[in-house]
């Protein structure tokens, strides 16, 4: 296959990936729905298509098309992932490959996939870790599902993407993104359990200063994480009140499905549980605790700190 | 100040310091109540003192002197800490440093520190964190409290046990421990939303390789951590099932002892208290989740995989 990729949705995330295989020589043409997400690539000098059907003819067979688009409809509005398939279906062929790299739910993902392989066209997901400055790196985690020759047939894509061993092959369909869906539910639960714990240090009956505790969890402890490090970094960013930082902390769903998820199957996770309870309690309830969060969020995803 | 030091205790984490320092040229004199860990160190040509006086005897003035022992009591019994501080005092003079290097509850700490205070004996709390292996590699976090002037002194013991970029000075008597404290409540939070979610994993609707996903959770994601590292290499140590491993998972007292502060300090941790319910209802109630927990704690720390 040649270096030649359709990428549609130039969020953060899909906007750092098409950045990063225009480094890596690969030729990218690439479609928003939005106008201004459009204009700012184009900046950027990415080749865009003026819509999907544009985008898919763009492209030469067997296609790749990578989406990168929210996981979740907005009110009344139908699935961004099904409305991006049901529009290019008809111009694909047998053996093009479409790969979802956003968040969706992994049973949503096993239908699609099963929906598109009647008119021959692969369907893989990726769930992908790290954050768009990682992606800028070259060094997230990728959890691929689907079709394990597919997958094979892919790495080149991957190899350009990340690290090899930041890449793995889960298993069938859906598969990539549950495995990402149970990282983002213990990502929950870290994240928790790390501004918790500043919240206490906040309030000790010492004058620390957080920054350094920060850099000292950073270096050789048992708590030692790319977490640790982003908070050392938030705290030297925003100050140790995090004045201008919102103490509501937003939810997007996986924690939430994880919590679900366990319960379908019986498995008690008390920790993610009580993690999604304070997200979704924070908006009525803001709290230090929730500022350390979005200022988290904000140091790896890019999300913003204010309300 | 010379390279010489005494060191009480020769469990896991003091046995591997004493050996860290006798590599970096450093005359260490030691000493355990038990004949056991004596005759073990001896075989590691490590020079044992026969008694805590003998100890003291063999160091010159100013002397520095590391305690490395429980920091609870057994039932019935005086705390160790205080247990040896009172042996030692009488043959201590002014200007001697001790170092409670354990996991004491920080406001003992800061008690003994005033009454050592009074015969002019310097006391300082560090807080150690990374497991024994951590502290052979020489790069455990250490995490410093007490009199400031004698922290600089000690920079030069410090810079033999660790890198530069893991020690931290936290401020007054008790404080270094304070933040080991609190370090040691987020750990309970980390590791049990990460048992959480690998259980979740092992029951999915896909046959996952659980060393593959911790595998790529290590490399790139959001939740990169020594204890993803930790969780695969225990996973392809003990396999999947962790069948020999103990699905109940002990508690030593820092975690209680981080809600109990919240409690006081009117903090909520929801998850930090979470994780520590799991684990003091896990001798009841034994699980895959535990099993975990038990593994990670086993490679960090060297705990027992099983009852």
């Amino acid at each position: 296959m040649k270096k030649q990729i359709g990428y549609v949705g130039l969020g953060k995330m899909g906007m750092s990936m098409v950045l990063r295989l225009k480094d890596a020589k690969w030729d990218v043409r690439a479609y928003d729905i939005i106008q201004e997400a459009r204009n700012t690539a184009k900046r950027k000098k990415v080749a865009i298509a003026k819509d999907l059907r544009d985008l898919v003819g763009q492209l030469p067979t067997p296609r790749i098309i990578w989406l990168m688009v929210p996981s979740r409809a907005e009110k009344g509005e139908k699935n961004p992932v099904d409305q991006i398939l049901q529009e290019i279906m008809p111009y694909l062929s047998k053996g093009d490959i479409v790969i979802d790299g956003g968040n969706s739910l992994y049973e949503e993902t096993a239908r699609r996939a099963e929906y598109l392989a009647r008119s021959g066209v692969e369907f893989m997901d990726t769930g992908v870790s790290g954050g768009p400055g990682t992606v800028r790196e070259g060094k997230p985690a990728i959890m691929v599902g689907g079709n394990k020759k597919v997958f094979e047939k892919l790495r080149f894509l991957f190899y350009d993407l990340t690290q090899k061993e930041s890449i793995g092959y889960m298993g069938p369909a859906g598969s990539g993104h549950f495995v990402k869906m149970i990282h983002n539910g213990i990502e929950y639960g870290y994240m928790q359990a790390l501004a918790e714990g500043f919240t206490l240090l906040k309030r000790a009956p010492f004058e620390l200063d957080l920054q350094e505790v920060a850099r000292v969890y950073s270096n050789g402890s048992v708590i030692e994480s790319r977490l640790t490090k982003w908070l050392q970094s938030g705290l030297k960013k925003y100050g140790e009140e995090l004045e201008e930082v919102s103490g509501s902390v937003g939810h997007t769903g996986e924690g939430e499905w994880t919590v679900k998820t366990g319960k379908k199957f019986h498995i008690p996770l008390p920790v993610i549980k009580a993690a999604l309870l304070f997200r979704a309690q924070s908006a009525k309830h803001p709290s230090y605790t929730g500022k350390i969060l979005s200022m988290l969020r904000s140091e790896f995803g890019g999300h913003k700190v204010s309300n």
